[in-house]
């Protein structure tokens, strides 16, 4: 079913957990057939767009029947990867990352944190839920002994580049970052920032300006 | 300076803090001029974008000198309302409302945290920093009396709508979500979502297709 994806624009690729989360609510309510119009209406992108979207990997709909949202929920969880399982960590240990722990949905999505590292020493030895906090000087070794796939940094701005910095060396595939800064990394190695001050510098932009923002 | 931004797109609007952020930085190491050119190298974005982005906003470079860095902080930082002071409350005081509660560069940046809300007996009446968790119930009454601009909803899926209902009641300017679900909210509200299994999934996307994302 599946095309290569090396075309396909970031733009497309961060619409589909959108598509995911909007069909899960649907099979949640039983419906198991939708139009690109009617899924127009409740995700609010346009019909045309949806189509165009779906359309990068394959075809899903069919003229006259819609999409069969069971089938269309379990590709795009395959296309993200979703079928995979992911060991991570999580280094810093404080609110956000204490957060982010305890936060099932991730696990229940397969990515399963097996891990937390911390240089305080009022921290480490504490566990959230069964999580162990560590000390952070033992990153590289558990790494390594664990096959751990992602790193997920929730330190603040000045520690962030040494950790990523042990992450790379112990070969990490991922990093996951909320430090509010820029991180340098290899080429090979997949980075994804959640950058909460962008986040919250929009809606002041929004505010500011009165202004409704269009869907992306 | 400024001309009209209704013809800007979100896309041009979501660079802008990461121009700031850079910009801010050149400031912190006694940088006060840079070309494009140079912008170029170390935000990621290529020179004619960089220009085509700032011209939307007037013209602060200039041919053969290149930008004057503070000028253009300061400018970036005006068309994101950011020389404006919002009130803020936070619903939802679990790990995640605290951090950001204890996130003190938001409250730098002009976003006052005045009160948080929970309807967990045991949180109610607890102190982050000087931040007071006060009964949910009270959320209307306090936005009113407080002149709130901005709640920060932090709570599970399940309560979030309710949540954003009390806040568009209590005539807020804006809500920034966190909740991993799409909230109904009239047009004249302001809303903007960090939905992170949105990025995370994003990651193992590129993790799957191991493919390096263009920036954007």
């Amino acid at each position: 079913m599946q095309k290569s994806n090396t075309k396909i624009s970031m733009a497309v690729i961060r619409r589909l957990p959108k598509y995911r989360r909007y069909l899960e609510e649907l099979l949640d309510k039983g419906i198991n057939r939708i139009s690109s119009r009617e899924l127009s209406k409740i995700i609010g992108f346009t019909a045309s767009q949806i189509r165009q979207d779906l359309n990068n990997f394959g075809g899903f709909g069919q003229q006259g029947y819609g999409y069969n949202v069971a089938a269309l929920y379990e590709e795009i969880g395959k296309i993200l990867g979703l079928d995979n399982v992911y060991n991570t960590i999580i280094i810093g240990a404080g609110n956000l990352g204490q957060a982010i722990a305890n936060y099932t949905n991730f696990e229940k999505a397969g990515f399963i944190p097996k891990a937390m590292f911390d240089i305080n020493p009022r921290l480490i030895g504490l566990k959230i839920r069964d999580i162990e906090i560590m000390d952070a000087d033992n990153i590289e070794e558990y790494i390594k002994e664990n096959n751990i796939d992602i790193g997920i940094i929730c330190t603040d701005k000045e520690h962030a580049q040494d950790v990523a910095d042990k992450l790379i060396k112990s070969n990490i595939k991922g990093i996951w970052n909320f430090a509010p800064t820029d991180l340098n990394v290899p080429e090979h190695i997949m980075l994804e920032n959640v950058h909460l001050s962008e986040s919250l510098y929009t809606l002041s932009f929004l505010l500011k300006h009165n202004r409704e923002q269009e869907d992306v």
